[in-house]
C-alpha cells in the first residue's frame, strides 16, 4: 500500500468538510486522546534538548546559533541549530526543485499526510518547547502548536490535492470539422513555481507556518523554513520529521530546510529578496510585511496586524458577556492576532433581558470580569500564559502613559509552577470615541480599550473605518436585536472582517477552526492572504497545457 | 422558469468541459449553424450604424466621441458613443454595486448566460462591426468575436459559479465538548471586490474583454468597460445587450457601463487610479501592462506582450510544416497574441522522412510557404485580414532596416472586395543566433524572423530564455524524436510556456479552444493571468464566513 493510497480516504473526508464546513478533525484536541505517558515523555524529552544542540536536521552547517529564551523560565533554553550561508540553503533548494517538482501529485500528498502522523508523535515535545519559546500555557501550546496546526496543515494538503487534481492530466481533444474530425493529444500540467520562504513567528511558531509550508510543498514547490530567532524549536522538530521521512522513502531531504538566525543578524531579507525564491509567507508587523509584499516577482502571502473590535449593543446576560469578553482578551495575554482590543460600548448603556445598564455598569462588569479572572489562581495563569517578548512587556508597564483614562494597570500574577515567569494581568484604559489617535493602532499584547460611543452606529463606524483603515482579523458583536445584527454583519462583511455574534460558554471570537473558519479574509489590511482558500493554493503554481499531434 | 434554471444545464456541462478538456462548445464556429439571412441581416444592422451614433446604450453621456477607422475602407465608419465624465461613471457604479453585489449567484449566473444569448443574436453584426475597425478578415471576426468569445465568457461564468458555489452557505457546526456540544450557526459570503474596469485592445475587442467583463460579473463586481478608441463598436453591442436585459429583470443597468475615449484624451490612467477602481483587466503592451500591475491596492490581470517562438528539429513532411507556420504567421498578419514570430532551424538543416534537408532547403521552404499563401487570391486576403494601425503598417514597412537578411518584404495584396484595403504579405528576415537584439522584443504585426542556430539545443536554450525573460504565450516544435520532444516540453514547461508539437491540417499555434487550452499561463512576463484558471475568478472576490450563537 502506498502512502497515497494510507491516507486517501483521510484526504477525501478533509475535501468534504471544507465544503461542509461542519465541525470535524482528525487530529483531537485533548491531550488524554493521546494515550497515557505521552505527555511526561514529551516533557522528558524536552528536558533533555534544553542546553543542547538540536542534531535531528539532515541539514548540514557551518555554525551553531541559538538563543531562545523561556517566558517561564526568564533563562535561555541553550538549544543551538546548524546554521549554513543563504547560497548553501538556495543551493540545495534549487537541486531538491529538480525532484520534488516532478514527484507525482499522489506521492507528494502521500508523504505529506505521513509527516503530519510523525509530527503528531511529538505533540507533547512540541507542547513544551512552545510553551518555553512563546510563553503560551500549556493547553494552548499543545493545541495551537500540535492537533490544531496539523488540522490546518492537512486542509493545505487537502485543498491542494484537490485543485491539483481538479483538471485531467491527459485530453484527447477531438473537434468535428465536417468531412474530418482533428484530434489533439493534449496534458496538463500544475507547474511548482519554485523556491519557496516562509517566514515565521515569535508567538505561533509551528500554527501560523504549518499552512504556507504545506501548501507550497502539495504544490510541488521547495521550502525554506525561516523562523523567528526567538521561536525555533517547536518548528525544527517539524521539519526534522519531515526530513527524516523524506530521506526514508528516497526524497531528498532538503526538500524542506530550516534557515535559521540570530536577532542582531538577521538572514529574512537577503533570502526573501534572492532571485531564486519565489514564494514566500510571513506572519508578522504591517510594516515588514508591507514590504513583503512590495518586493517584485515574488508572489507573497501576509497575515499582519489589525485592530480587533468589540461592539456592544445589547446583551442577554452581562456577566456572561462580560466572561467571554475578559477571557478572549486575557487569553494568552492578548498576544493572539485574533485577540480583542477596542471595546465600544454607546455612552446610554446597553439593554439586558434584565433591564437597561448603564455605560458605568457595562464598562464596570467587563473591568471586574478581567480582574476576576486574573485574580482567580486555577484560572489566571492558566489563561494568560506569559508575555512572550520584554517589549510586549515593556509596552504593557507603558500602558498608563497612552493617554484616556487607566482604568486597570498590568499587574504580575503568579504562576505556582515558575515562580519567575513574566505573567501579568491586562492593562484596560477607558477612551471615548473622539481618542482615535490612541486607539487607531495595534498595541500587541494585553492591552483593552474600553470607548465610549454615542450609540451603536459609531461604534460600528469606527469598527468600520478601522477594519478598511487598518485592518482586521475579526469582530466580536453583541446585540439581542436581529436588524442591528444583520446590519452589523453587512456592513463589516463590506470590509472583508467576519463577524461572530454572541458568542458565551466555550465559544471564543480567537478561535478559527480548521476545516470551517478562514483565518483572516485577505481582504482588508490585516493580511493578502486565507488560511485557506483556493488563492491561498492557486498562487503557487501555473496550470501549463501542452498540445501534440500524432 | 428562472433564467438560471433555463441556462443550469449548460452552465453544469460548461463546468464539466473544464475538467475533462475534451472538445465542447455551446456556439457553433460555422456561421451556416446560425440559419439563413442571418449575415446578411447582420451586415445590413452593421451598415445602416455605419455614420450614426450608437444609441442603444442605457447610459446617458454629456458629449458624443468616435473615431473608428475602418481598414478595410480607409474610412471612419463615423459611429460616436456617449461619453460621461469620470466620476459620473464612477457614482453610477457605486450605485449599481450596492445592488449586484446582494443579487444571489443563481440570479447572476442566469443573467449572464441569458445575456449570451441576445449576444448570439447579433454575431454577424459584430463580425462587421470586428472587421471594420480590427482589420480581422470576415471568418476571424466571426468566430472570435462570436462564437469563440461567448465560449470563453461562458467558460468564466461556470468557473465562477463553480468557486461560489464550492463552499456550503450556511452551516451548522457542532464541536463535541464531552458533557455538552458546542453549537454555532455559521455562514460563508463571498463578498465582491467592487468596482472593475476591463480595458479593452485594437485587436480583439470582444474575445479579449468578455473573459475579465464575466469573471468580475460572476463575482458580483460591476464593471466598467474601456474600449480601444480603435475599436469601440462590437463591444459596445455587447455592453447593450447586457443592460437592456438587466433593465428587463429590474437590475440596475450601470451594472455594466461602457467609458469611451479618444485617443489625443485617454481616460485609462485615471479611471485605473481612481481609488474606487479595485480590480483591472488590461490587453496591450508589456509596458502599459507592467504600469497597470503597479498601481498599489488594485487586484490586476494583465496580458502584455511576448516573443512566441517556433523550432524546427525534425519534420516528417516539409511541406505540410511550411505551410502550417506560415499559416499561423501569416493569420491576421501576425496581430495575434499567439501569432509566431521566430523561427529556428538548426544550421546543420533537419531530418525529414524523405531524408535529410539543408539548413538553406528548410529557410526556402518557409520564405515559399508565406509567399505561396499571400499570393494565392483564393487564400491572401482571407487569411492576412488587414493591418489594424499605421504604426504596425511603418513597422512592416521599415522592416528591412531592423538589420540582418531581409528574405522577403511585405508587399501589397488585393482584395478584391476592398480595393483600398490595407493588406499587406508578412516580411521574413533571415538572423543568426548571434542577433539578440533584433529578435528579442515583440515586433507586432507580420514580422518573421528565420534564425539560424547551432543546432536544436540552441534552439530551445533561445527560446526558453526569451520566455522566462521577455514573456511567450505560445510555443511551436517540430520533432520526430520523442525524447526530444520531451525535453523541450519539459524545458519550455519550466518557464511557464505551452507548447504545441507538430501541427498541421486545421490545427494552428494561434488557436486557444475555451474549455480546453488555457491562454497565457501567467508564468512568464507575457501576463500575470490565465484564461481561464481558478484564480483568475477567485481573485475577484473575498470569502468571509460569520458565527453566530443562537
Amino acid at each position: 500500500m502506498t502512502l497515497f493510497e494510507k491516507h486517501q480516504a483521510l484526504i477525501e473526508q478533509a475535501i468534504e468538510a471544507g465544503k461542509t464546513r461542519n465541525f470535524w478533525t482528525p487530529y483531537p484536541e485533548n491531550p488524554k486522546a493521546y494515550g497515557e505517558g505521552m505527555d511526561e515523555a514529551g516533557k522528558t524529552a524536552f528536558s533533555a534538548q534544553m542546553t543542547h544542540d538540536f542534531k535531528e536536521l539532515l541539514q548540514e552547517g557551518n555554525a551553531w546559533v541559538g538563543e531562545e529564551f523561556s517566558p517561564y523560565l526568564q533563562l535561555g533554553i541553550g538549544v543551538k541549530y546548524p546554521q549554513s550561508d543563504n547560497e548553501t540553503i538556495i543551493a540545495r533548494a534549487n537541486k531538491a526543485q529538480q525532484q520534488w517538482g516532478k514527484t507525482d501529485i499522489k506521492t507528494r500528498a502521500g508523504l505529506l499526510v505521513e509527516s503530519l502522523e510523525r509530527v503528531k508523535g511529538r505533540f507533547f515535545e512540541i507542547a513544551y518547547a512552545t510553551m518555553h519559546t512563546t510563553g503560551q500555557a500549556y493547553m494552548m501550546s499543545f493545541q495551537a502548536s500540535g492537533p490544531h496546526a496539523n488540522d490546518r496543515a492537512l486542509e493545505a494538503i487537502a485543498i491542494g490535492y484537490q485543485q491539483l487534481t481538479s483538471i485531467t492530466p491527459n485530453a484527447t481533444w477531438t473537434k468535428p470539422m465536417g468531412k474530418f474530425d482533428l484530434t489533439l493529444q493534449k496534458n496538463f500540467k500544475a507547474m511548482p513555481k519554485g523556491i519557496s520562504l516562509v517566514i515565521g513567528c515569535s508567538t505561533f511558531p509551528i500554527w501560523n507556518t504549518v499552512p504556507g509550508l504545506y501548501a507550497d510543498l502539495i504544490c510541488g514547490n521547495v521550502c525554506i523554513v525561516k523562523p523567528h530567532p526567538k521561536a525555533i524549536l517547536p518548528i525544527a522538530i517539524v521539519v526534522a520529521e519531515i526530513q527524516k521521512l523524506f530521506k526514508e522513502n528516497g526524497i531528498d531531504p532538503m526538500v524542506v530546510q530550516l534557515a535559521v538566525d540570530t536577532v542582531d543578524n538577521q538572514i529574512t531579507k537577503q533570502l526573501a529578496e534572492h532571485r531564486d525564491v519565489k514564494l514566500i509567507d510571513f506572519t508578522g508587523s504591517s510594516a515588514f510585511g508591507d514590504y513583503i509584499e512590495s518586493i517584485p516577482h515574488k508572489t507573497a502571502f501576509t497575515e499582519k496586524a489589525g485592530v480587533n473590535c468589540v461592539i456592544l449593543d445589547s446583551v442577554k446576560d452581562i456577566k456572561a458577556v462580560a466572561g467571554n469578553i475578559a477571557f478572549s482578551a486575557s487569553l494568552y495575554s492578548g498576544q493572539m492576532c485574533t485577540a480583542p482590543q477596542n471595546i465600544y460600548i454607546p455612552e446610554t448603556g446597553i439593554n439586558t433581558t434584565e433591564g437597561h445598564l448603564s455605560y458605568d455598569d457595562a464598562k464596570n462588569a467587563l473591568v471586574q470580569a478581567i480582574t476576576d479572572l486574573a485574580e482567580n489562581p486555577k484560572m489566571g495563569p492558566h489563561i494568560l500564559g506569559a508575555i512572550q517578548s520584554e517589549a510586549t512587556l515593556q509596552r504593557l508597564q507603558n500602558a498608563g502613559s497612552l493617554g484616556g483614562n487607566l482604568l486597570l494597570a498590568g499587574k504580575g500574577v503568579v504562576n505556582p509552577e515558575f515562580e519567575h515567569a513574566r505573567v501579568f494581568s491586562p492593562a484596560v484604559i477607558e477612551l471615548t470615541s473622539a481618542d482615535e489617535n490612541i486607539y487607531k493602532k495595534e498595541c500587541f499584547g494585553p492591552i483593552v480599550f474600553i470607548i465610549k460611543t454615542k450609540d451603536t452606529e459609531e461604534s460600528l463606524s469606527i469598527t468600520k473605518k478601522l477594519s478598511a483603515e487598518i485592518g482586521a482579523i475579526t469582530c466580536l458583536a453583541f446585540s439581542t436585536n436581529t436588524d442591528t445584527m444583520q446590519h452589523i454583519e453587512d456592513s463589516m462583511n463590506q470590509v472583508y472582517t467576519p463577524v461572530s455574534f454572541n458568542l458565551g460558554g466555550a465559544a471564543f471570537v480567537n478561535s478559527h477552526a480548521a476545516f470551517s473558519d478562514f483565518h483572516v479574509t485577505g481582504g482588508n489590511p490585516a493580511g493578502n492572504a486565507s488560511f485557506t482558500n483556493s488563492e491561498y493554493i492557486s498562487k503557487r503554481f501555473v496550470w501549463v497545457g501542452n498540445r501534440m499531434m500524432e
